[in-house]
């Protein structure tokens, strides 16, 4: 336990770390909407009004550590930029299925539950979901994407994110299969959307093609 | 407007459907949180003490009404299921979009807003999935998919829906482009989800396979 002397000691990068470390722990157990300041303070030893000294309202500190919670979930899921492009891409899914595998209940609660609807948490998600694609078209080398291909690597962030939801459920496969999958999927949906400007595209055909209309 | 007499005489279902369609209207204009029973009451010309005697309780309404825009959203991309596989497909995802196109805002604010974290919404939206994935399976022919194809195409709904509410606001292409690379990216993650089991799936590959681990 810290001493008075060496709280108010404490520089104030570290005490800011200090607070959102807390309410990051504190997120687990609970929804951020319910992430009470008083007790963040008191976890910290510190008082209500010194916490509001760091963070200028309650919105300020959510936003903080939701930040805090996005930047720990990149962290974990970055690729080795010296790595080949398919190594990258399984690199960056391995780390966020082993993301997912640990903190699965906060992320749910915080990005898919009703807090998910916050102006705030949504920005923050979407800003996280932008440095994921972007990480995603460098690793495929794609410089200039068409805005179609952007669209639906996107849109692959929300597709991985769900399957990787389930998966940490039902486990149907092990994770380097999984892996696979979705580093073929995304091979693949790429294909489709760089075909996409021609009325059938491109990518192999399962089902047989309906007559032209 | 209806007089005291026909309103005392409507059928208990025309009465409950008159107020499930107020409470669809309403939705449009706000979170169905906010929507309220006075006023739903008031528009129907009733009191609210008679509206409860159609609904138990407030959320037995709000559960009607939700229950009816995802039975309205099935309804816009049911496929005709005399025509071809691949047209089958189209037919949903053209619904689909259609729809999203001219109600992207009440599902916005439904499913992925606030109103989205509550467990009622979230239950009602998994099984509007559960029916959007039964859908394309059927359309596949695929009637004992694995574990993993059905994780798969699930995800794949998510990619569709993120997909699509990217196009109704920045429209890269034309509907039809947008529906060609979805059934195609659709063809592409069921082929590789099969393939799932091995190691390398057997997946186009754009991106070099990294050294064997």
């Amino acid at each position: 336990m810290t001493t008075p002397q060496s709280r108010s000691r404490m520089p104030a990068d570290d005490r800011r770390r200090q607070l959102v470390g807390i309410g990051l722990r504190m997120l687990t157990e609970r929804p951020i909407q319910e992430l009470s300041i008083d007790q963040v303070a008191a976890a910290a030893g510190i008082s209500r009004g010194l916490l509001f000294h760091y963070f200028p309202n309650k919105r300020a500190f959510y936003v903080a550590v939701v930040r805090a919670a996005a930047r720990r979930m990149l962290r974990e899921c970055e690729p080795d930029p010296e790595a080949p492009p398919r190594r990258q891409l399984e690199q960056m899914l391995t780390g966020y299925l082993g993301f997912l595998e640990r903190r699965r209940d906060p992320y749910v609660a915080l990005f898919r539950g009703t807090a998910g609807g916050a102006d705030y948490v949504r920005e923050i998600y979407e800003e996280t979901r932008d440095a994921f694609t972007r990480r995603a078209l460098h690793a495929l080398g794609l410089d200039a994407p068409t805005p179609l291909v952007v669209l639906a690597v996107r849109a692959w962030f929300c597709f991985v994110e769900d399957a990787a939801l389930s998966w940490t459920v039902e486990r149907p496969v092990e994770r380097d299969a999984l892996v696979a999958v979705l580093v073929s999927s995304l091979d693949a949906l790429v294909t489709a959307a760089e075909a996409g400007t021609t009325p059938q595209g491109t990518a192999p055909q399962r089902v047989t093609p309906s007559a032209p209309r």
